[in-house]
Formats: structure tokens, C-alpha cells, sequence
């Protein structure tokens, strides 16, 4: 609206949402609060939110006065979860550069890749992480500055053309105070790449504004909802889109943190969890399955893990069912690098509880929270129905949401069309539905949904079909071109060892007791002996295309 | 900062925080969420928050079409709480016009000024509230149209020059969505007036921004912390300060509202309890006096009520202690209309959970959320240390804290200087200590306060002592000039029918078991009869001020 003769001014304060007001607040109102690091042996370290609020300012003097840190200059941290992570993850932003968490398992390539596209100036690195750095160094053109926190043979560094500083020394009797500067909140606070398995990793800058939101939703009731009460033990790597937000959202009502540090296996989490009592956890299946596991062949105490938070990708149903015998309610969660990363949280609705429905409203994704405006876009560019039913790709809009991605300093952000509407919806690249109320099941992703008529087939669920079959140890489903309907599924097997290939028997089955529609099943099959792989384990469908593409699959066609 | 160089941006979107928001998201992902409207007889009107949804959008195309209601108009409301009171909730500032409440309890002379200071252009009124309304209209200078929603008698407007409308009439066939517009998330959406016992009523304008902030403050699990699994008993009025941002935190969750209308008596407040069985109830300690002494005369179940929020003035120990006996665990929170109101929620830290301290903790004001910074400033002006022993006055600033009043359409808003310091924190007028864990605990009103040589003596830390004493029913205790000193405190007591006074032995009570410091202790004494009272039945301390200054009370100097 133009101001007009009668407008009305708000009387409210103008007052910024800033990384720094988060960091006041929990290290004075919450100051006892507790950062506790796994250190493997002995004792964990502890430190209470007050100190590390002095730390933090610590931190700050000597980036500014001793390594001449700049406003907006990118910090770059190779770290572990642990209390001088979390410094790092508040001095930066608060004194108004960029924090730059570095994912150290990332092939060296492309980590040093995403150091030298950031710019990175100054890198924070655990010691127990030099085997790593070392060889990279000499590869990173910008870094002028290491700075070295924890245990570690700094040997390892001897030569390196950037300075090399010990974290202690660096902060040692900095003062304990420090003037943060009142910034604008939609400035550039923390960045993050996605290491999507095609084309270059892409940053994301989340901002002030945006950080600090996104902590306010984290700590509602519907979300997470913790309280100072609580224990977080954030087993989701800081490296990794801000650890979902949890020291931020910790930081903002005083919940403690329990940091793994680099203790990451099934045996010390068990072991921490016992002796630490934390009451809630967040991580991505893999670990619970292995934690799973280890409570299984060695019981333990876990009883004060009453919340879990399982997200990163969909969490399989015995597996929920295991933990809630344990005792530990999951709570399934959705997101993405480009959504800060909470995009729905799957907290059944007040009419399923209770009910034989609630377990169904878990395995969803979950439902959008207010700060999330989401739809589905068809095949065509249509808007679908919330009908649960309708399949289309997830667009997403809100504060906290990517609208663009990283394109160097002083430069635009870029906007790529598959991944950015023209109304600047972030394009999820997922492909699910949304029932009435609002809950998303995802079923595929967009590159792998197969384009049939104009309807979608969704590769996962074939696949998912397939595997349920005695004979099928794996299945992958890809899109192969087809004159008449576009796009049709070609099935690709690999058999129980002793099975022969029935392809007919296959269709049935799909047709029969896996629920498929008759249209929906693919006339296409071959055997192969492994499904290809990607570096982190998914399916990687690129490769099965091509393979079909230059004819060196031996298809069958029904 | 300026841009730079090497500036780095945000590639955060840019969303508004827009109350509009916050009514699609609840009247969709919650759209089976109900407002339950108490009917005082038969029952109880229900509402799903999709057909809230759907009504805001036909009373916004009601006001827009027919009305003719523009951007930033005002509209008045003089309502209860009810479903209707919630649609204009939600209509009024998401189309962009201003919603302000009418405080139906104050003097008809004040609300009549208030709504000409506000030049409201429309008023919705519910039925019943015709025969307060009815004689202001003729003052109402800027009052065109009367829109009239429930029961009651319509030819009580007989005459009325503004235009009288029916609101089921006026919304009946309009469209059931409307298209809200993008606004600035600053600009001007609600409004509520002050009632200062002093001097003329001010406005408070809340933004867009503001209040989508306070409605996530009050969802966190720190603060109120509710979820769609709740129903909120919204007693405080919805003309009181946004009846606390309830309507629009429950909207954003999905939490079901439960509306008393008109009835906000003991029995039937009891009676909606036991049949509609909330979980939360939120009101001032008046309310809940009443409601403790219905349940001890004619016991209910009550039992599903187990959260209670209570503000507006201290809750007595007492009154704490009997509804944790019932099992409605009482939370005590601070704020004002100049706060939105969330200041404080006195949730007692994890240490004092279980100890003999936890109940101390509830009794104080609370702890500041991250949204509101605070400090106390003593009698020179000079920053106090957060010791839970040096007493100032409280100034507060946050995104939903007041920096200004406003002052009629296409003005400035102002800062009188006894309200807002030079940097624009709000000057909260009451007096108090803040703990090093960031609790507050009141002590007095600034106004109040006896400044005796640069220190500051608690007015009602004496009345308080002076009423423990078996002699005294009242007392009230004033600053008066004083040679030495600046001020010293003045003691005017009430007797017990028979007592004779003693004022030596009531200031030697004082210094012994009221515990109050010599310096503190009166030397000026006299007896009333009884305390002059406010409309609201707050001690007037002016009038005894001015009964002093005449030298009408008769003054013992011991």
C-alpha cells in the first residue's frame, strides 16, 4: 500500500531479529544452561550457555582484531558437533559475518570446490578433522587463516602456506563482552551447500531473520517444542543445515545440548544417552537403525529418551515400531537444505490420537506449520487439489525458504527455472501428495517420477511393490522414453540368488497383491546384479538410463 | 551496514509475517479445529475454523463492497468473546483495514472518546451490548455503520443515525474466500487503547509483524505452549489487549477455542468447564477467585482443565495453592497493552522443578522470553544489576513491545518522555528486581514509589507488612514531600472495628516481623476510614496525596 492521507502507523518498536539477541538471551536468562561434548573417555566436557556466551564474545575480538574478520567475510568450520562448534555458530553471524559449515563427508574434490565458491577466508577446524584438511589446504585458494580446536596432531599442518592458530590462544583473555552490531535482519547470517548428486553443490545463505524465525517455530509446542527441561541430543551434524536448527532453537529457551563430537557409532550413543539422560534426540534413520541395533544386543537405560526427531529421509515403519516399544516416540520431519530444514513435522492430528489412524498420520511427512505455504504442481503446470490423491511436485514458499541460491560476493543470487517458480516458490524437486488437512506423503522425486499420458507413476512405489516380492532382493524403476506415452517404467531386478526371472509372474504380482493399477504397470524388465549406487547410498537411476540408453541391459518387454 | 564489495546476500524469500497467514493456514491444515461459543442455555454454538475461514473472507467482502471500508479505516468492535468476535479478528487486518476493540467495561464518556480519537468509521456489535451502545452513538462522530451480530434487541438503534446492519444478512452470499492482499508486514492491523487512571487513553497500534511474532512466542513450549490436542477456555476479554494473542496463537495451531460470551459468571464458567472440558483457560485473578469459591460450594469435574494462565495482576499465593490442589496447575505471566501482552511466563527453571523453591519461582512474574529484552533503571537513571535485590523501573524492547502512542490518522505517532527512554525502550512504570536467571518480581508502580534520598521504598511491601497486622484491615501507603529527604513515605490505615491506633507499635511491627528496613519505616502516620478506590478498584493514591497536601488528614509524626 502507498502511505495515503489517513494511513495508520504501527506504535510497535522496530526492532530486528538477530543471531546475537539469541545468544544475549540464553547466556544470561538461561546462562546455566549446559553444552555438554562426548569426549570418549573420562569425564564429557561441560560448559555452561554463559560461558559460552563469553567465549563467543571471545571469539568474535579475535576474529575482528587478530585475523581482521570483515563484515560479511565467510568463516568456514570443519567440525564435529561440540561447545566450540556452537561458539563458532554464534560469534560469526553476531558480529556480522558468515558462518560457513563445511560437510566433512563430502568427497575432498568438492569440499575444496564449495571453500574456494565461498571464498572462505578463515576455516575453524577440530584437530581430530586435520587428516582431512592437510591435503586439502594446498587446494584452497582464499583461506589465509586455520584456526584449530580440540585433541589432533597439528603436525599435520606443518608447511601450510595459511596461518595455523590455536583456538584457546586466539581467545585467551579477549574480553568477555562484545558490542554485537544491531544488523539488518534479512543480512546474510550462515550458508550451507547442498551436495546434490548432479551438477555443482549450490549455496544456500540463510539469514538472520530467517534463523531466528525458524527457532521460534522449532521451539513450539507443534514442532519440537522443547523446553529448558530438556536435554537435545543432536546427533544431526552442525555441518548438515544447522543441525535442523537445534542450537539456535536450544539457545533460544535454554534446552541443554548433548554434543557426540565425533563419537557418532551405536556404542558410545547408547553410552551417552545412559549416563547423560538426554530426553530428546534428532537424526536421520541410518543412526537409529544402528542404535537400534546395539540397544538390542546390549540393553541399556534409556528411559529418559521419551522424544526422538527422525528426518533427512523417511523412516522405515518397523523402525518406529521398535522405538516406540523402547519408549521413544519418533516424530517423523521434513525438510531440505533450502527449508532451513523444517518444513513439516508428522504430529498426528487431535481426532487420530488414540486411534488406528495415528500410526498412518506418523509415516507421513507431517503437516506444514503457519511460516510454510505449500502446493502441488501437476504435470502440466497445474495446481492440484489437497485431496490426498492428487500427486504433483512440492512447492513450498515462506520466511525461512530458499527463493535463490548462492552466486559469489557482490553478485545476484542465481534462480534457476527448475528449482525456482516464476512466483519464486522453491520447487522441491519431491513428488507427493497433501490430504485435506493438510499432512504431505511424499512418494518420489521428480526427476525419477515416470511421465505417462500426463499422469505420474511413481518409480518408488513400484519399487517398493517389487521388493515386497520372495524372489526380489532390490528393484529399481526408471523413466525410459516411449512413443506413444512419453514416458513408460522400465523394471530393472536383482533376483534372490537361486530365483529365476518370471517377468510375467512379477507383473502379476505388482497387479494382484501390490496394489498397482493396471495402467501403471511397466511392460519393460531386465535382471541386473546390483542396483548402482551414488557416494551416500541412494539409487542412482542416471546411471540405469543410460546403461538402457546404449542398450546394454537385456530387456524384456511384456 | 552498507553495501560493500564483497556483500553477501540473503537467498532467503522475502515473506510477510501477515496475519492473513495465519487465517489460511488455521482455516485449512486446521480446519476441522473448532470455536465453541457458550450459548447460556441449549447448546453451545460450534464453529469449524474452515467455516471461520470462510465467513472472515464474506465479512471482508461485506466491509469492502457495501461498506466501502478502505485501506487502514478502523473498525470498532464491542464484542465478547465469540466465534463472530474471531471472524472480525481475522477479517479486519487481513483485508488491511485496522481492528479496534472497544473496551466495553470502561466509563461511556472514555469510550465514546476513544472511538472519535480512533475516528472509527464502523462498529460490530453484538446484541446484547445495545443498551451500553445505544445512548454513545449520538457522540460517535465518525461512526457511519452499526453492524449487528447475536441476540438482542435491534430497536434500541431506532433513530440512530449510522447506518444499522444485520452481520448474517451483510456477509449472507458473499464470496468465501478473498484474495488478501501482499501487505507490509509493519504496517498498522489492530488497536487497543489504554485505561490509564491518569491523564487521557492512549493507543497502541499492533503491526502485522508484531503480532504473527507474539503469536509464535505464545505457542512455544515455554510460554503457553498449546497444540491442536487443546482447547483454550479464552476468558480474558477479547477487548483486553487481544485477549493475550490468544485467537491468533490458537489459529496458528489449530488449538481449539472455547468463547464464555456474555457469561462469564462462576456457575456458568464452571458449568462450560465440566461439558466442553478444556485443557487451558487463561484469565485475571478476579475470575479465578470466583471460580475457586463456585467449585468449593458445588464441586464439577473439572478435571481435563490442568494448564491455567494468569495475568493482568499478581496472582495471591493462596489462590495458587487451591487450584494446584485441583489439579489446574497455574502459570503466572506479566505484561501490558504497551507489550501485546507477553512480557514474562513464570515457568520455574529445570533446577527448581521439584524443590521447596519451584513455588517461589511461580510466584514471581516470570522470565523473559528472547523476543523481549529488559533492564532496570534506578531513581538517578543508572542501569541496576540483574542481583534479585536492586529494585527499578522495568524498560523493556522487542519486535512486539510499544515505542509510541499513536495520535490520529496521518500523524506521527508520539513518545511522551515519561514513557519511552531516548532510545526508545518502553518505560514500563512498575517497579521491581530482576533475578541473575532473568526472573522478575514487581514490588510496586513507579508512580507509587517513595524516592527517600536516591533510594526507592516500596509502597506495597509496606502495605502488604501493615495488613499483616491483626489490627490493620487496609492500608495505604503514599510518597509525600519531605525536607530532608525528598520524599518519605506516609502510613494511612483502615482499623479493625474496635482497635485503637497504636502507630509505635504498628512501626515496631513493621521493623520486626514485617521484616522492613529502619530507614524504610514511616514517621508520618494517620487513620481513614477507607482507601479511596479507582473505577477498577485500585487504590487511588492521588486522592490521598491530595487530602495530605490539603491538610485533610490528621498526621501523627512519631
Amino acid at each position: 500500500m502507498s502511505p495515503r492521507e489517513d494511513t495508520v502507523l504501527s506504535t510497535m518498536q522496530d526492532v530486528p531479529l538477530l543471531i546475537s539477541r539469541i545468544l544475549t538471551h540464553g547466556s544470561t536468562v538461561h546462562g546455566t544452561s549446559r553444552v555438554t561434548t562426548w569426549t570418549g573417555e573420562g569425564e564429557p566436557h561441560r560448559r555452561t550457555f554463559a560461558e559460552i556466551g563469553a567465549r563467543a564474545a571471545q571469539l568474535a575480538h579475535a576474529l575482528r582484531a587478530d585475523l581482521g574478520v570483515g563484515d560479511d567475510e565467510r568463516i568456514g568450520t570443519l567440525a564435529w558437533n561440540n561447545a566450540e562448534h556452537v561458539e563458532a555458530y554464534f560469534a560469526i553471524p553476531s558480529m556480522g559475518a558468515i558462518l560457513h559449515t563445511l560437510n566433512l563427508r563430502l568427497p575432498p574434490e568438492q569440499l575444496a570446490w564449495i571453500v574456494n565458491h565461498a571464498a572462505d577466508r578463515v576455516v575453524i577446524a577440530n584437530g581430530s578433522l586435520l587428516p582431512l584438511l592437510a591435503p586439502l589446504l594446498p587446494h584452497l585458494k582464499t583461506v589465509e587463516h586455520v584456526v584449530v580446536t580440540g585433541p589432533g596432531d597439528r603436525s599435520l599442518l606443518d608447511g601450510a602456506t595459511a596461518q595455523v592458530h590455536e583456538y584457546e590462544d586466539l581467545i585467551a583473555g579477549k574480553p568477555t563482552t562484545y558490542d554485537w552490531p544491531e544488523l539488518d535482519e534479512r543480512s546474510a547470517a550462515a550458508m550451507c551447500y547442498t551436495s546434490g548428486t548432479t551438477g555443482e553443490p549450490k549455496g544456500v545463505v540463510y539469514s538472520h531473520r530467517s534463523i531466528y524465525l525458524h527457532s521460534m517455530q522449532v521451539n513450539m509446542a507443534q514442532s519440537m517444542g522443547l523446553t529448558d527441561q530438556d536435554t537435545s541430543l543432536v546427533v544431526v551434524p552442525q555441518f548438515h543445515v544447522n543441525a535442523w536448527g537445534l542450537p539456535h532453537a536450544t539457545f533460544m529457551t535454554g534446552v541443554n545440548m548433548l554434543m557426540p563430537d565425533r563419537f557418532l557409532q551405536p556404542a558410545p550413543l547408547a553410552e551417552m544417552i545412559e549416563s547423560e539422560r538426554p530426553t530428546h534426540a534428532a537424526a536421520v534413520p541410518t543412526i537409529w537403525q544402528g542404535l537400534l541395533a546395539e540397544l538390542t544386543a546390549r540393553p541399556r537405560d534409556v528411559a529418559s529418551l521419551t522424544q526422538v526427531t527422525i528426518g533427512g529421509s523417511a523412516c522405515p515403519p518397523s523402525l518406529m515400531e521398535a522405538f516406540d516399544r523402547l519408549g521413544m516416540r519418533v516424530c517423523h520431519a521434513w525438510g531440505m537444505t533450502e527449508t532451513s530444514p523444517l518444513g513439516t513435522v508428522a504430529r498426528p492430528p487431535a481426532q487420530a490420537v488414540g486411534t488406528e489412524a495415528e500410526f498412518a498420520y506418523r509415516l507421513t511427512q507431517g503437516r506444514f506449520p503457519a511460516g510454510v505455504e505449500a502446493r502441488l504442481t501437476g504435470p502440466d503446470g497445474e495446481r492440484l487439489p489437497w485431496d490426498g490423491e492428487s500427486a504433483g511436485e512440492l512447492e513450498v514458499r515462506g520466511p525461512w525458504i530458499a527463493g535463490a541460491y548462492y552466486n559469489g560476493p557482490a553478485a545476484d543470487p542465481i534462480r534457476p527455472a527448475d528449482k525456482f517458480s516464476e512466483d519464486n516458490w522453491l520447487k522441491t524437486g519431491d513428488v507427493g501428495t497433501i490430504s485435506p488437512d493438510g499432512y504431505l506423503t511424499l512418494t518420489d522425486r521428480a526427476k525419477d517420477v515416470i511421465k505417462s499420458g500426463g499422469e505420474w507413476i511413481s518409480s518408488v512405489e513400484l519399487e517398493n511393490a517389487l521388493m515386497a516380492h520372495p524372489d526380489v532382493t532390490e528393484a529399481a524403476v526408471v523413466a525410459v522414453p516411449d512413443e506413444k506415452w512419453g514416458e513408460r517404467p522400465l523394471a530393472t531386478v536383482v533376483l534372490r540368488e537361486g530365483a529365476t526371472a518370471d517377468f510375467a509372474a512379477l507383473r502379476a504380482f505388482l497387479g494382484g497383491d501390490g496394489g498397482i493399477a493396471k495402467w501403471q504397470l511397466p511392460e519393460r524388465w531386465a535382471v541386473i546384479e546390483a542396483v548402482p549406487k551414488t557416494s551416500v547410498g541412494k539409487f542412482d537411476k542416471k546411471v540405469l538410463r543410460r546403461r538402457y540408453a546404449d542398450g546394454e541391459l537385456e530387456v524384456t518387454r511384456l
